[in-house]
């Protein structure tokens, strides 16, 4: 198969795991015989620095001609204490999921047996957690008009707004993977408080008699924010906004103790993306220690997702189980073992692949 | 003393657990010679069955009467799942914060030793965890106009508006309570995407040079979600906005494994409201299992921050914790130990007292 691959190594230790996900890349590419071609954009800070925009135009050009977007982190803190910087390196983001048309973010927890003890949770709670979130990525309050400031500037305001469509096209992507996994959906919302989520949660109880094997239940983001914890094993699929999906993956990216290692991705028309959760790390930029992953095993689930290609994406999270096994690890997990630089993971993986 | 004392017990087990805090009050004020006259309202799911308003204006008469509210729970799951229901038990509440003024809801999270092993996270990132929210509770996108759908019923919308007064009052709650306590302010935004957020930062950073003592953190709302849980132990005061604090008190109430013993207060008018942050647990409702202590311990915190009546809050807690020791406890923390009834360990807490 022919795949051309955008690479947005983005900031701070971006630039070094992405360097590794391309090593596993290629080593597959090669094994399988795809032709795979890399072209290569700046996001971020550093698109910042280089041309005034988080998002240049030739950057969004290079994706929305790829087949597949490998995104590695954006962030600096230079930027997040001032709340009256006119351009942030997040406007980049959310400009490229928009203009990408990626409005649903994919992004699963589950547990690696070897890392499993790593969870600030205990043992029985995190055993085998198996979820995964969709969260609506190109709406809500991200987005929504009229934003900002009363003349005086002593008012600030955000509209949250949703169409029926939208929470339609995330909510069917939500069913669906709920009929492959275990059939539970669960539909987040404030629907006790919110105009927005008595839309999202009435769309998606009409919805709902086209799956009917699928459960389907209805729980306000604050109860989700406490049983995400108490009891994390008691979710299969959950359905969101932008917001509340914001904060309850990354609430959910703690629980299984693997965060560095997850992965997740951005779907919703032709070019997807894939990322790992992780965010730019500064203080490790350039000193090859940064877990690559995550980022790898966002890579394996752009051979399955943008590709339908299952072997090859069965094949990285294998190397990847195999390196956490052998203890070719970074030293955020090598425990007293040898801790692995970045480089050397990535090159351990490509050589198991091939 | 004179105390003025709107009873609102609400729905499920409110009424039950309200009963357990008055017995406790009245030996307070039988033991300190303080003269304590009682009004019960309705209010919640009882008040729109009796009246079709979920806070009727006599209701409202009481509160405002009186110096404090002692509430117990709203809720009902008929009114739940059904987005189109006109009245909603969750309006009464809503509109009693806002009528009566209580910008503020005080919200701490901490441990008791005896019960710290029922958390679901593990013992040394809960062991002495002690921090506390200043959520906004008047404001934000739970008031803000517009909101509704468009003539269509396709789109819905929240509007999220904060003025600078609203958080300067909330903020600095914050600042005065850092003060007295481990003198960190954890400021919680979303400043990255919201304008509302870039407010609040601006403002908190406006304030801040006025309490040079209280060192000040910014930090967006779904990096709190993820800390909250790896170390808790990293927060003492977090103040934030109406939405975000819903979601992070409710996060963080399960941390310490004593949810049902957790209160709060809600602060900023003359009169004061103290509740348990539990619900209305309605399938407990009647049965006379419900746990009293977080509406117990609400009540300490009344005669705290309503009264400043700080010996008669100790005492109150000190019977907390003697019940605690001793196994006078409701079955949900008995643990092989004889469970009590809720009305018994409210007399045994009142007959200690005395
Ligand atoms: C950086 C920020 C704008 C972004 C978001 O809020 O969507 C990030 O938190 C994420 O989840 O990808
Ligand atoms: C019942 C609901 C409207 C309420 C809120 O969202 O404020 C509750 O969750 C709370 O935190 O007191």
């Amino acid at each position: 198969m022919e795949m051309n691959i955008a690479l947005l190594p983005g900031d701070g230790i971006g630039p070094e795991v992405i360097a590794q996900a391309v090593k596993v890349v290629k080593a597959i590419g090669q094994k399988f015989g795809h032709k795979i071609t890399f072209k290569e954009g700046l996001v971020g800070a550093c698109a910042i620095d280089a041309t005034g925009d988080p998002y240049p135009d030739a950057t969004h050009e290079i994706c929305a001609a790829s087949d597949a977007v490998l995104f590695g982190a954006i962030g600096d803190p230079k930027y997040d204490n001032d709340p009256k910087a006119k351009v942030r390196p997040e406007q980049g983001l959310l400009r490229m999921r928009q203009k990408l048309g990626l409005f649903a973010n994919v992004r699963p927890t589950f547990t690696f047996p070897s890392l499993v003890h790593k969870s600030p949770l205990k043992l029985d709670r995190v055993d085998g957690v198996d979820l995964v979130f969709f969260r609506e990525l190109t709406g809500g309050i991200y987005f929504g008009e009229p934003r900002g400031r009363n003349e005086q500037g002593t008012k600030a305001f955000d509209t949250n707004i949703y169409s029926k469509d939208e929470i339609v096209r995330l909510a069917r992507m939500g069913f669906e993977a709920a009929q492959k996994r275990r059939k539970l959906l669960t539909c987040v919302d404030k629907a006790n408080v919110m105009a927005t989520s008595r839309l999202w949660r009435e769309t998606v109880q009409e919805l709902a008699p086209e799956y009917p094997d699928v459960k389907v239940e209805y729980e306000f983001v604050d109860a989700v924010a406490m049983r995400l914890i108490q009891w994390p094993k008691a979710y299969d699929v959950l359905i969101t906004e932008n917001l509340f999906g914001d904060i309850l993956t990354d609430e959910a990216s703690v629980i299984s103790g693997s965060m560095g290692l997850m992965p997740s991705a951005s779907l919703g028309s032709k070019v997807k993306l894939f990322e790992p959760i992780h965010g730019s790390y500064p203080q490790a930029a350039g000193k090859d220690i940064a877990n690559p992953l995550g980022t790898v095993l966002s890579a394996s689930m752009m051979f399955d997702y943008a590709f339908g290609l299952t072997e090859e994406a069965k094949l990285i999270s294998d190397v990847v189980n195999l390196s956490l096994a052998e203890g070719i690890v970074t030293e955020d997990i090598a425990e007293g073992g040898k801790a692995y630089k970045t480089s050397e993971v990535g090159d351990w993986l490509a050589a198991k692949i091939l």
